[in-house]
């Protein structure tokens, strides 16, 4: 089995985007605020959007699964308020939970926080376990930045996060570690703020006691990890000299996704990483959607660099596409298992 | 001939950073500022310093000669304001300067800018002429976030750039894009905040017409160019979505050090990048200073890393060690030429 541990519900429908946005624009104007109805995506968009689009590319590469979560770029927290928030990541989960309800066999969700500068991440939990308890999503994504690239919030490891946490390890859910788009105009979105969120959030937490803290605590950096793994040898060289310990004490806990959209990122990524710690993914139709004018291929068929890493056996494959995921995601697999996979 | 283009003046004697505290501490009141006499740095001070550091370094490890620049971390452009930016500037650049004169077969200078939030870039224009025009530099440091991890300024491809740019072409010299210290607890300096400055410079290039309006601009990426290489795919894919362009465009004026520690990261570098476009560099006694308990060697000894690539030519080996540094600062060729290298 295939799993992408990492895609978003990129394919929404424009009438979707137009409701977020006068949502924004009625973010202090509650009377005039679009209804949460309004933005129901229908059967037939979604098969037009997902069905056309994810689903499509999910079996042309050989795909199996997929595990979807609300657009990561129109998350941004950083507009409106906490309440805009915490309605426009209700509407946007229950639409992921409709495509992993109308696909059940190639979609199972992951969600979106409220988060908002400035409220406490404990206020994200309301809404985790509304989606894990009576959604059946088997993970969330956590923004390191609700400010959308200006950084002016607290770090990763500060103790204002540390209720989201405990909340996470009680459901035994994992964080991917994922920002949304960015206001900034030094940092392009997906280009710049994306990498250096990745980066960023993993020298925070070498520096941190964090998984002292929260032993059972999972988290993936997303994008292969942004700069970390083809920087290895500096984080472990730092590690030893900042926290007296060896960087690879965190592989009980961190995660990197393949979705580095070149043959030797990927095997860089293989070759430096301990193949327990590394889940397939894509992020297909996102970042890159083009295709390799050198070999007609998507950027983002992350499969094929997977495939062509000659180090790797097949008991590597096996766990980097389908056993670390249900390792990762434990939800995931008691879903599969009681479907007899 | 082995040049190592990316190295700082980190070991200064602890009075000088002393000097600087107050320099800051009186940065609105200058009256009680410390003098600029008393920033200068003794002939012993540089032995015991860069004497028993960097040159012994250098020669354990084969190398000939380190393009040298104030320790970047110190340079701190968000502290005080322009005028303790620029009396700070001369006065490191000035001592940067003696320890090129006391081992004149050793070290070339490269300036530090005396940038400040605000300030407009074109100020820093005259230190650079009295650095290149007067006292011999090569080349510079150009910070593109002199807030210091805020990124509240204008991106490095904004207008207000320009004429820097224009007088580095005119003099000739090529900058490297390096940001100081962060003052955002959200980024590591040497963890985070440099590698991601190296990624979002990339991009806001990539988006830009930045070398049609200065064709002859040459800028180095240091730290092996953040994320760029490992995500070179997702580059490629993105340059020609949003600039229409194949990001191969770039290589005649965007260039790499080596200054990544570990060896499948130089691997990496030098297969994904062209031999043209990578400059041996260490950044030696800097973000990571000890070593490597796996190997008994330096993780700042990039030297070993480039030896390693099996798939390098000696001929590739000497544009990475020498060729490329010395067709990319041509003042330091100039300087080589006239003692008959």
């Amino acid at each position: 089995m295939i799993i992408d541990c990492h895609g978003h519900f990129t394919t929404v429908p424009q009438r979707f985007r137009e409701w977020r946005t006068r949502q924004v624009d009625a973010a202090n104007d509650p009377a005039n605020a679009p209804a949460p109805k309004d933005a129901i995506i229908t059967d037939d968009e979604i098969r037009q959007g997902v069905g056309s689009g994810q689903l499509r590319l999910q079996q042309e590469r050989e795909g199996d699964l997929t595990l979807f979560s609300p657009i990561a770029g129109l998350m941004s927290h950083h507009l409106g308020n906490e309440q805009t928030s915490l309605v426009w990541a209700e509407v946007s989960n229950n639409n992921v939970k409709r495509v992993c309800e109308l696909y059940p066999d190639n979609f199972v969700p992951v969600c979106q926080l409220p988060q908002s500068p400035g409220a406490p991440p404990a206020n994200s939990i309301p809404e985790l376990r509304r989606c894990v308890e009576e959604m059946g999503f088997v993970g969330c994504n956590i923004n390191p930045d609700p400010t959308g690239g200006y950084w002016t919030g607290k770090p990763f490891t500060d103790r204002e996060w540390y209720p989201l946490f405990e909340a996470m390890c009680e459901l035994d859910v994992p964080g991917m570690v994922h920002v949304a788009a960015s206001c900034n105009p030094n940092f392009h979105g997906t280009g710049a703020h994306y990498l250096n969120a990745d980066t960023s959030v993993f020298m925070q937490i070498l520096q941190s006691s964090l998984f002292q803290d929260f032993p059972t605590l999972r988290l993936i950096i997303p994008h292969g990890g942004g700069a970390v793994p083809y920087h290895w040898g500096r984080y472990r060289g730092m590690s030893l000299e900042l926290a007296q310990r060896p960087l690879e004490g965190l592989f009980d806990n961190i995660f990197f996704d393949t979705c580095v959209y070149h043959h030797p990122g990927v095997e860089l990524l293989t070759k430096v990483i301990p193949t327990a710690n590394v889940l397939f993914g894509s992020e297909m139709i996102g970042a890159v959607r083009g295709k390799d004018p050198d070999t007609g291929h998507y950027f983002d068929d992350t499969k094929r660099y997977v495939d062509a890493c000659e180090a790797l056996t097949d008991a590597d494959r096996q766990l980097i596409f389908e056993g670390n995921a249900r390792r990762v995601f434990p939800r995931l697999d008691a879903q599969l298992k009681a479907k007899g996979l």
